[in-house]
């Protein structure tokens, strides 16, 4: 007899999801696309059939709660609002879908928050009450752990480090502004760099040589690790202005750890280095070397989905 | 039959105390010179015999707890660490010293965290579970809460909006460092802002016949209100680089109010308008409109010692 979760991760083109148990054991998983559903009420219905379907392949299993990770979703309302990556217009009601489609407790936040949770339950910030999650990605999210709970604010929409000002009057932002950290550190932001330091005249660089759409955070990573200069140097100015930040967020929450997680942090030490140099060299006195940096532990498993699974988990005991 | 909890304010100069009931009213009240006790262990003694003396004039009352607040406090150890502006060494370990002292559990935080507990059990946060205390004073100190609880972070620190950079390769700042918030947004800031603005040519001001000594914050509040050009000048740039440091809090802890408390926001509108100006102008999208500026409602009680008072009372419903 298993009581199992359904950890739900909301992507722009597909919908993953997973059945989990209290160790982080996926017994059972699948996956539905996202778009071609007419509206939120068809994909709900096909990944409740997709539930039923792998729930009826576990022997004994039975499902407890349903955990939602998705693009600007809303802790306290279980809504998603306004996510730019989804066809959905407005606010979606997404929880309570999922609780009449599987007559379970359903709950959900957004990735990042969902990420944060999932590395407190079964990943590296396993035993920590304070502690700061870090998605470099097409853009950077963040989930804020304090007193050993995901920091929601009052509206439910706090955790946006990405959209803290690294450089005043910097890089338009897709959010209207200018300068925000996430036009800087993230695998979009690292790839701006490197165009930057290529129009400055880095013809002997192998990225040089590089078509436009081939330009990804991944080639630049697979260039700085062959040794060529550009590629290096636009890691260092990455985990710099990376690491300036974090020295301002440490001031504020004093996290024992900051978790890096996604497509940036795949490449380790290229980025870990000059970040960790940053922040130490940046940090006001009493917080230096007492903040770590770690990588990830959930990121070769279904992050979002444990992720998800873990919120209704935690969701569980405080009921 | 009284339960009253001792509130204590350690301060440079002087440390003062009050004798609190749950509804906020200060029953007794006494101030020892903090620098003449030759260490803090006399000190305590002294604060505990005045607070003995003024239990004794109180009919039927009991002490029931007592709470300190103290530059550079550490909750989680009830330890004064290596404050700049205290004659004592190293780490004190002062609650333990008052437990001992009078009998009673004790705690400790430090003045910023205290104000914030003070404004949320008796003033402008009552009900508030995620707000933010900014005090303008000689630097500038905050307290941060989330989920109805101070942030502390994994040490006690947490909370240094103050040394978060505003200006990189700014002013020097006493951490070492330089740009920090506080060098522009405090009584401090303010008072060099202006003689930047002297040195640069604002002869016309009343402020260019003020005595280098003269020049306060309250002297420069002053010249605003009669209508000083440079004055009026002087608290916009402030309020611009207050409310633009604000915004990215706001986008960290998505607070439902930020409330000015200390000197500088004895000045009203002066700092209010273009600090929320400023802040609105400079929010992430989803965040305007929503987080409110809000003056202490404690500013002319003694708000230190109701805020010690406070992080008492809320350890004892804990308990």
């Amino acid at each position: 007899m298993h009581d199992l979760i359904a950890g739900i991760d909301i992507g722009g083109t597909n919908t993953v999801f997973g059945l989990v148990d209290r160790d982080g054991v996926v017994h059972g998983e699948g996956r539905v696309p996202t778009a071609t559903h007419a509206g939120p009420e068809q994909l709900v219905h096909a990944v409740a059939e997709g539930i039923h379907t792998a729930l009826a392949a576990v022997h004994g299993a039975s499902l407890r709660a349903v955990g939602i990770g998705a693009p600007n979703g809303n802790y306290y309302r279980g809504t998603v609002e306004f996510a730019p990556n989804l066809a959905w217009r407005g606010i979606v009601p997404l929880a309570s879908l999922f609780r009449e489609a599987l007559g379970v407790p359903a709950c959900l936040t957004n990735d990042a928050n969902a990420a944060a949770i999932g590395e407190m339950t079964y990943g590296a910030a396993r035993g920590m009450r304070d502690f700061l999650l870090v998605t470099l990605g097409t853009g950077l999210g963040s989930g804020f752990v304090a007193n050993g709970h995901v920091i929601y604010g009052h509206d439910g929409f706090a955790g946006e480090l990405g959209h803290t000002i690294a450089v005043r009057g910097g890089r338009p932002c897709g959010c209207g502004r200018r300068g925000c950290l996430e036009t800087y550190a993230s695998a979009t932001g690292i790839v701006l760099t490197v165009r930057e330091l290529l129009e400055e005249g880095g013809t002997d660089s192998r990225l040089a040589r590089v078509d436009v759409e081939d330009l990804t955070s991944r080639a630049i990573a697979d260039a700085a690790a062959a040794g060529d200069t550009l590629a290096k140097e636009a890691f260092e100015i990455t985990g710099r202005t990376l690491g300036e930040a974090l020295a301002d967020a440490v001031a504020i929450t004093s996290p024992e750890a900051i978790i890096l997680f996604g497509g940036l942090a795949r490449s380790g030490d290229l980025i870990l280095a000059p970040t960790v140099r940053a922040l130490e060299e940046t940090l006001l006195p009493i917080f230096r070397g007492k903040t770590r940096i770690l990588l990830s532990a959930l990121m070769d498993r279904n992050a979002a989905v444990l992720g998800a699974a873990a919120l209704a988990l935690a969701e569980e005991s405080d009921r």
